[in-house]
């Protein structure tokens, strides 16, 4: 085995974990044969996220002879997977009872997710198929805010009376003919549902079947409420390395659990928001849409855009009679806007990301507020003078460079300024940070760098 | 209990999973009047994670009075929990012997961790604390590459050979008195350490002593090289909802395992990375730094940015001949450029986005590359018309109009080019693409914005 080793790892450039080239070509030719056997036989050995990918990757023509070919095969796993901006085309397209089964199958948090944004009538189908007791656990998720942990949680958790031994949990687990797919703890209630702890899986099985359980409980137990932000779940699994939370509703009581699985997929989804929202793409985008809902997604941010940039053209319009006058200005204007623009967007990321990561909070914003303003004071006087010193050599005159130079210093410290107080307002206001997208920076930046620098010149040189 | 409920749920901000101010208000109190037991006190009940977030928040002045009353009590959770960036600074101020009681609770990974960036003989000194086996194993991750699955895997594994039933691993379970604290999946090997499938612990303890293991071993079992990449790891994870993954060397015997809640770490670092290399951040910076660093960190990119500036203002100095005959068309070109720059980095967020998650790959690059290009010259086309018409009821120039709505049409094109094909090019060359910051393409679009605008001006209207 040694010996005729193939590729070594170490070049590996992640395309391992990728369904094969190959296969994809063989797949398509399937679908564009219409041979629907070709096409199970392949997809058979596939995980369902990864046929879920594929599915996501299809035009919707494709997408339609694909579903005509496998429909049957499409189970929980694999709907519960396919995104949200194609799900509801492909449970239409999907016999009535393929769905109902593929649901059946599906954990409650799975069901929650995939009704969540329908209408009512495709909502109240979709539930018809489940049994008596899924469907309250669903109904019971769907009562608690979108986004929140109440809407996240799966309802099946395994419990145990605080009083119990290793032995008498050993002896429920082997008698017990329902257990969910993955649990990790086994949490200890109280007689009315409240959680007191939990044991994991490896502690109880290497523990004598006398132990108390109470004994042995984990010291990273913490209960999660079912109406708190489901950003700040994957904040508490994360910061806390949690495997599993339960979570409690207003009384303390038991109403369900988050598994960490669930907590880094939301993990990555806010982080889709974040960078998404900061460079101003709708984050409902997608690599699957068309060209026209791609399009339109865009269209927002730059109507806004064109409305700031003809702001920001209108404080030049102020001084016409200045460039007409030394038309070097009008020249160098852009350099001051826009390292002004990067500047800001510098600041405005990472105060973004740190109210993110809660490292920025209202108990050291003064303290960021100030460095944030000092780093922009003394990079503004860095490159003031960089500037200054090109711009000397450039128009061989020293007054355009003390002008620009001082300029830079304006501009830089203001957006340093707008950088850090923009989003700190918005999440004041509960809004999220990350719609301060550098586009209002930017906006500041322009106005602010033209104005100074257009200003300062009509004033000292003209 | 629910009469008197306290403040309602649903008004969460998140603040409830942070240390109270008040708490924070005591603990300053106590490190500024030197009480060592009173910070004792305070901090008994909290979290490492909290206590590593309280040290990061100090000054460096505050940093070593907390040390010195509280250095006592740093363990192993803490010092591995506290950033990176000051972790050397308080290894420093630490007494020897409480470093090394700290380094030998801790796990291999999180060791590896610690010691990866330090120098040798620092480096020797932590080493020389850990007994023969907890060493070995740390050398042994060493010696994989940085940023690799081997550096990431902590190498206590809990296995079974493979012909084993439930019952006789249970009784292993019970008789080991060495088991790593967290462990979900019992792996099972064959003699020579090849690991063939996992069973988790809840299966295990639903199922029959008499059953064999291999019977009950889940699907969603797949190993991971240790020469993968730790990004590509932290996706197999999100992908595959895995809970744990046995990692294995080149021949393709176990060395190690990953669990999700270090994938999870991963995965956030990945996209605080991306998120500040996209904003022209140094990706190591920190709330905590000082203005001087801060200030340094920030540098490189604003030198980059005002030397592309300056290139930029360059062509703008070709046409200083037709802006001293049309002032308007000074005031109108930041307009263009500014527009270019904002498409432009819609196009690159997605792209980067697309890679990081593995939806942009060489299978539907063509086809996403047309994508753009389209969105680019329809969006273009619809922000033309607009700023036409705006220009001609501004200047009441109709020439003026079709120049900067032709230019727009340009500008949007390029820009869209440019924001897909930077990154696919920097992933092809194997550096990160993230590293294609906006900056990059906003000087594409201020030259293509300014030449193209300038130029057809010149050509069409002087």
């Amino acid at each position: 085995m040694t010996e005729q080793a193939p590729a070594p790892d170490d070049q590996a450039d992640g395309d391992e974990f990728l369904p094969r080239r190959a296969l994809l070509d063989q797949i398509d030719a399937a679908i564009a044969d219409g041979d629907a056997e070709r096409l199970n036989l392949l997809l058979e050995p596939m995980h369902g996220a990864d046929i879920a990918d594929i599915i996501e990757r299809l035009t919707p023509a494709e997408r339609r002879t694909f579903l005509g070919l496998y429909s049957g095969e499409i189970d929980g796993e694999i709907l519960s997977e396919i995104d949200e901006a194609i799900r509801d085309e492909v449970i239409e397209q999907l016999p009535p009872e393929v769905v109902a089964e593929a649901v059946r199958e599906m954990d409650s948090d799975d069901v929650v997710d995939l009704v969540e944004d329908m209408d009512e009538p495709e909502r109240a189908e979709i539930l018809a198929a489940l049994d008596a007791t899924d469907r309250a656990a669903v109904q019971q998720a769907l009562a608690y805010p979108e986004y929140s942990a109440g809407r996240l949680m799966q309802s099946e958790v395994v419990t145990a009376p605080e009083h119990w031994t290793v032995g008498e949990a050993v002896a429920f687990l082997q008698s017990e003919d329902w257990l969910p797919e993955q649990f990790y703890h086994i949490v200890l209630v109280d007689p009315r549902r409240h959680p007191l702890g939990y044991v994991t899986l490896g502690r109880l099985l290497a523990s004598a079947h006398s132990t108390p359980l109470r004994d042995i409980t984990e010291d990273s137990f913490r209960t999660i409420s079912a109406f708190a932000e489901e950003a700040d779940v994957a904040y508490v699994f994360n910061q806390y390395h949690l495997i599993s939370a339960p979570v409690v509703d207003r009384d303390d009581r038991l109403v369900g659990i988050i598994t960490i699985d669930d907590a880094m997929a939301v993990l990555d989804e806010e982080h889709e928001e974040d960078i998404l929202r900061l460079a101003g793409v709708g984050d409902e985008s997608s690599l699957t849409d068309s060209v026209v809902q791609t399009a339109r997604q865009r269209v927002p941010w730059l109507a806004t855009n064109i409305l700031t940039a003809v702001a920001a053209a209108s404080v030049i319009g102020l001084f016409e009679s200045s460039i007409a006058k030394l038309v070097a200005l009008a020249v160098l204007m852009p350099i001051v806007a826009s390292m002004g623009g990067n500047a800001g967007t510098q600041t405005l990321t990472v105060a973004v990301r740190g109210l993110a990561t809660k490292g920025l909070t209202k108990d050291n914003s003064m303290r960021v507020i100030r460095r944030e303003a000092a780093v922009g004071l003394l990079n503004g006087a860095i490159f003031g003078l960089a500037i200054g010193c090109v711009t000397f050599f450039w128009f061989g005159s020293f007054g355009l460079g003390a002008v620009i130079g001082l300029a830079m210093v304006i501009n830089l410290t203001i957006a340093a300024l707008a950088g850090i107080l923009v989003p700190l307002t918005l999440e004041k206001l509960g809004a999220d940070p990350a719609l301060a997208s550098p586009t209002f920076v930017t906006t500041v930046t322009d106005v602010v760098g033209f104005f100074a620098f257009l200003g300062l010149a009509t004033v000292m040189l003209l």
